[in-house]
């Protein structure tokens, strides 16, 4: 996945990196950093035997004793608490943190914890959200290659610092994943689709079949496959879920207020026999599995490398790299070349001829000047 | 799964079979009673070809002309018809077949098809429906072994002739499938609830997801393994799952409702801020689900034999074993032997010395005298 680093250019693994919270993804995340060469990796943990385990299983080079020493002449800051700690970790690792240090976090829900960084500070900090993981959790579940291909979603504020956030993108390149910017209340309600409202209808659906025994025959007791698939979320940690569906309250609220609307809208159909409507509402759910199997892939997969002509303002670089999240235009790398107080060059390396061409087109709505060349 | 076969009583396979619409259903179950040792299976499709092919396939002996030619001297006619037409097949063939053919059928609904037969001709009429079957539909994708131990619903009502009942229950239990009777109504709301609900649910959610691109980011891009899982059910034939939905409107709508009061209940305690409400909620669907896991089997899988003394008065039968349906009491094997005029003796096969001893109590509770024999 990573590109050349052009010469001069900091690698994110060099400077120390402190993860807090040594859980199933702080721990994989550990081990892929030492993996892919990083020398320093300092671990705290609320329980000082799994922060200990960590070291012998190599996911971490060091204990720290507290955040404060874990933080100390550390580049980077991986917050991996419990989401609901998250605001409180973040700000007691912003406080402690020297001034070039960035700090990151692995939460699955982003608005509410970008919203709790005072603007002063969010120079320094990223909110990010890797799609991977597992069943199980804790640090004997972290595994080898967990982030190869993963998309790892960054939610970067116009406020955000660019060498920092040059960092952090450059740490989860490093790592085999695929960083990938957007707002953070669209990250919301992409996962409220896609994961939050999933595991809410599995749920009720074993709730409901588990409370129904018309004439003592237990609904449960004849459920077939599709049955298993729809619920086969529903075991998963009750604390882990109680807590994300809060923490993305708001987003969630709303995509399950539209799914009822859709449900009631099926029941109509049933109810006025409409057997029209019913064939193209099941024909709608057809194709979206068809397009949900469809290859995104692009065909020609040589790196192009595409140049933007940038003003030395705030926020350009996250607005830049939001745009391509948005468009799902994936960021190889990047690099950001000063040239004058006036402004200097974004250069992002992207796999595709098509993905290129179309990212220079959404650069140029941005107001840019930009070209794309083969790399 | 077949018992030995007390001397004097016919086998189902002996007499004719006709199975009209040779499907994957009616196709699979020819190629069943063909290696189960049945001689005669004739079989009509409105396609002629599509029968002409399930006799080079081997499921089935001989193409009929027309329904009247298939059920001519015919022992039982199983209907594999698409559910909306089988209330209208039903009733050419139950106008069509001699007194001592009995009928039965395929779909996936029961009580409408039940309902659809008037009560004079319910005697000769057994509705059925085999839990089992596949994503591919046609006679090319019948298969071996599709109904091995596969749950196979059977809904007598009390009119139906106990010879004619049995005769159903044999021919199922021939081609290795469980036969279970259990009353139309209570049919239709399990299969409300663990199937047709699912595939609102899943059908619904690629909806949902399909129409929402927040910035331009579309929702499906980011689908995850959850969100795989409850939408596998979503590819299926539009025209098929609609005729479901609509034969099993009534239940449908009910789970459908109870399933969005169930919604509504949730969006509640996460507008409330409502933890420990969330993390019941989720461990309800945890318990729930390690339910589904576990298995129903009987540690003892001797066979016993439970005698059960009847009166000679229609509608014992079909009560005896809808009771023991509806408590998830297999019946292996059935055979009643009359002994005077006022009552005679229904001797049941069940496997396991617990299933027995629950299985005698519920014939207690309905008022008949019962003994249990190891068999």
């Amino acid at each position: 996945m990573t590109h050349g680093r052009p010469a001069g250019r900091p690698s994110p693994l060099e400077a120390p990196i402190a993860i807090i919270g040594v859980g199933l993804m702080g721990g994989s995340l550990g081990r892929a950093l030492v993996a892919a060469g990083a020398r320093d990796i300092r671990g705290v943990d609320p329980d000082p035997a799994v922060a200990a385990e960590a070291v012998g299983l190599g996911t971490l080079t060091s204990v720290a004793a507290s955040v404060r020493d874990a933080v100390d002449g550390a580049g980077t800051v991986v917050v991996g608490a419990p989401i609901a700690r998250i605001p409180g970790v973040v700000a007691d690792v912003l406080a402690a943190a020297g001034p070039d240090c960035v700090v990151t976090d692995l939460g699955s829900a982003k608005a509410g914890i970008v919203a709790s960084v005072p603007p002063g500070q969010r120079s320094r900090f990223v909110g990010g959200h890797p799609i991977c993981g597992g069943e199980r959790s804790g640090i004997a579940a972290a595994r080898d290659g967990m982030f190869d291909g993963a998309t790892w979603f960054l939610t970067p504020t116009p406020e955000v610092r660019d060498d920092l956030f040059q960092r952090v993108h450059g740490l989860i390149s490093a790592v085999g994943a695929r960083p990938v910017a957007i707002d953070a209340g669209v990250h919301d309600r992409l996962m409220a689709l896609v994961s939050h409202v999933p595991h809410v209808l599995a749920a009720a659906l074993v709730d409901q079949g588990a409370a129904t025994t018309p004439q003592g025959r237990e609904a449960l007791r004849s459920a077939g496959p599709s049955f298993h698939d729809l619920t086969r979320v529903a075991g998963s940690s009750p604390q882990l879920w109680a807590d994300i569906f809060l923490a993305n309250g708001g987003a969630l609220l709303d995509a399950l207020r539209d799914y009822r609307a859709r449900l009631e809208a099926v029941e109509d159909l049933i109810d006025a026999g409409d057997r029209d409507g019913l064939v193209d509402f099941v024909a709608r759910g057809a194709e979206g599995r068809a397009r949900l199997r469809r290859d995104w892939g692009d065909a020609d997969a040589r790196a192009h490398r595409i140049v933007v002509g940038v003003p030395n303002r705030q926020g350009v670089l996250s607005q830049v790299v939001t745009a391509l999240g948005h468009a799902h235009i994936n960021i190889e790398d990047l690099a950001l070349h000063p040239a004058s107080s006036e402004g200097g060059e974004l250069v992002l390396g992207v796999i595709g001829r098509s993905a290129a061409v179309r990212a220079a087109e959404h650069i140029a709505d941005l107001g840019y000047r930009v070209e794309v060349d083969e790399a």
